[in-house]
């Protein structure tokens, strides 16, 4: 990680970066370089990362995980396109215009992270720490697919999250069933019965107020998402699934974007080993997972999630409600001089006009610079659905490399376009909300 | 293991029984010594084990726990009560006849077994394949507590039980709750709604045809069970819990007992470690335990799960059921020859009539016996409820050992003296069921 770090840091300042230094902190280092001499001019926060996934299964490789291998259009390698790829893509577009005029057309701060495949604090932590020294108009993450090589994508809504634990206690310690079977309100079972109540049998989430601030979209922007979103087969497909669940009235797209949900992701408690075991838990622990829709709060959606349970627990045991994540529901108004500015970047780069895409998952990173630096965020993706980010044989499929490359540069140069125009500034610290 | 049994084999030639083997398995050994000289009297299999549990956490003991050590009325050391201590009780008994008068009043088989702390399957392979030859009219084992040193107990009932997973299949694999929540029916959630409708709110099994033939026991039985039996507070006490639960209109200890009970032990699927982890499973097991009442057959009971199953599981994913355990309910009637005897026996070892009990659990070895070799078993305990069996600092009450030689010793003159006295052949391979 040291070595890839200093690497990184010693190509930046040979394109022509300032005030280039590797970053220690408690985990890995940070990488950061900046080039400020566009007076007037907005400033980009251009982000990535340097870590990887573990390479395992190794025997799964055709080529070895740490030797870049060029066969026909792709590039060969753990991290080809999850992010070393694609976080290579600006830095080339960078020094495209430092090599070539010397200057840069807009203001750019680099900050590229080692803990993104860990989920580290790190990044946080930094951006707290150096709020004034960040301050930039935008930022822009290559770190996901787009829909192909000529079918570019700019995602402009994600849902928020909270996750939870449910915790159910009953008796002291655990029992043997046999003995007191039938006697005693099995923690395990009550979480179930709790769980088996949170949804109805329309696929709505049976909470009071849960859908009291999920916004109504208008019949124009359905619309939209009908046209350009994937089809239900499409995300079944996806899903490797046969049949679709879920909230009636809504599509699946819609149903994983603009409408929340509730997933358990597990229960522990009770015996999990191979065979059986007559116990019944003297607690259990389900695990759950909101995607939140906006206008949702994941803070007011904990409060009303902790009255209803406290409601509903029987009085044969005690329940207890942790949070242990929150991520607000973000959204880049499609009109935002920055979006613009990449759609007209990918247009150029790719040769089409992008997708605009809703998601149904929350990038921490996002919300990072949403909340600490007030931010919006351009999700500006180069690789490619079949580009195997965090399995073997990984790849980058070369020509959205140099793509990526054209889109960067367009990008940087629309702009200063729009604030030359005389637009208004690009920053809008106010919350996200508007769409045309 | 291989010394134990040694030594115990040497023990046992060295009182005088004949036909003392270790009898080598593909486990651990068995020990087997026999005396049939007492003509035209019963025979009866003496059964116990000489492995124990492990002795961790070791820091916990007062004394080293393979070293007997005696302190007041107390023998202490692994294994001194379960069983080595029960067992012996037996063997001490056959020890005072053979040196006194040289004779055993009945015809005795004693069988010793190294795999009942890891629930092995050399005893039930041994069983089947010497039937014949382990000829006997009823078994006695000596592996359970009794209330207290002058309150002695006999267990004359057990529950069945039938262990089973039900499997929850969903789409190919593991998904992301944030891309995919909403739009496909989470196992791990089809489980718990599964699982949350087989109780009522009257904390009835939901099965059609379920209670159909438990069996509805006489006003003059519940009333000795109430009489004799431990109270509601006794029951809440042990299980460490404050809040009862279970069917309406039976005590807790009928609910244990004479009542058949679903017990969920755990849930396998998604994630469980620490944190959080935003999966939707491919799938989930549940892991259940049914404990079953008297005349309830497990096979019978499956194949109502089986179908219950199969109609309520939603068309969005798939399901299976596995039976993993299977055991009959067992039941020796009260008047029983050998069930006199031991309690005539009692009477005289320990001064005071002993109560007949129900348990909610099952033995094996008894269902082993019953099944294989057609007899049924007395379960006369001569260890006591705070001998810590499992725990640190396990002791035998030495005063039990005692008065548990003196009843052994009765208990086989009893029997002899009922075979005297002309009354009809003790061995029955019929169904017990009726009771007094």
């Amino acid at each position: 990680m040291k070595r890839c770090a200093a690497w990184l840091a010693d190509h930046l300042r040979g394109i022509g970066l300032n005030g280039v230094k590797v970053v220690p902190t408690k985990g890995h280092p940070l990488v950061y370089g900046e080039w400020l001499n566009a007076s007037g001019q907005p400033t980009v926060l251009i982000y990535g990362h340097y870590d990887v996934q573990p390479a395992d299964p190794l025997s799964a490789w055709r080529f070895p995980p740490f030797e870049p291998t060029v066969r026909g259009d792709n590039l060969y390698g753990r991290g080809a396109a999850d992010d070393k790829g694609q976080l290579f893509a600006h830095v080339k577009a960078l020094e495209c215009y430092l090599r070539g005029s010397g200057d840069l057309p807009v203001n750019v701060r680099c900050l590229f992270e080692g803990e993104e495949e860990i989920g580290g604090t790190t990044l946080d932590l930094f951006l707290r720490r150096h709020r004034q020294a960040l301050a930039a108009d935008v930022a822009v993450v290559s770190d996901m697919p787009i829909l192909g090589p000529d079918r570019p994508a700019i995602t402009y809504s994600m849902r928020g999250a909270l996750s939870l634990e449910l915790e159910v206690c009953g008796q002291k310690g655990d029992l043997h069933s046999g003995n007191f079977g039938g006697a005693v309100h099995n923690p395990l079972q009550v979480v179930c019965e709790i769980l088996a109540s949170l949804h109805g049998p329309d696929g709505r989430i049976r909470i009071p107020g849960f859908y009291e601030r999920v916004r109504e979209w208008s019949p124009a922007e359905r619309a939209y998402m009908g046209r350009w979103g994937p089809s239900d087969s499409e995300i079944l497909g996806n899903a490797g699934g046969e049949h679709a669940w879920g909230e009636r009235g809504f599509s699946l797209y819609e149903r994983t974007t603009i409408r929340p949900a509730l997933t358990l992701n597990g229960i522990v408690g009770g015996y999990q080993g191979p065979g059986s075991k007559a116990v019944i838990p003297a607690r259990a622990v389900a695990k759950l997972n909101f995607r939140l829709a906006s206008d949702q709060d994941p803070r007011e959606i904990e409060e009303l999630f902790r009255e209803h349970i406290a409601r509903i627990t029987p009085s044969t045991v005690r329940s207890r409600v942790r949070a242990t994540a929150y991520a607000q529901p973000s959204l880049l108004p499609r009109d935002h001089p920055a979006m613009r500015a990449a759609a007209v970047a990918y247009r150029k780069g790719f040769g089409a006009d992008p997708v605009f895409l809703r998601v149904g998952g929350s990038l921490p990173v996002v919300n990072s610079f949403q909340e600490i630096l007030g931010i919006h965020t351009v999700l500006m993706g180069f690789a490619l659905p079949d580009d195997r980010l965090h399995g073997p044989n990984e790849k980058f499929h070369l020509p959205n490399l140099f793509n990526g490359i054209a889109t960067s540069i367009c990008f940087m140069d629309e702009l200063a376009k729009a604030r030359r125009g005389g637009k208004k500034r690009i920053a809008s610290k106010e919350r996200a909300g508007v769409l045309p």
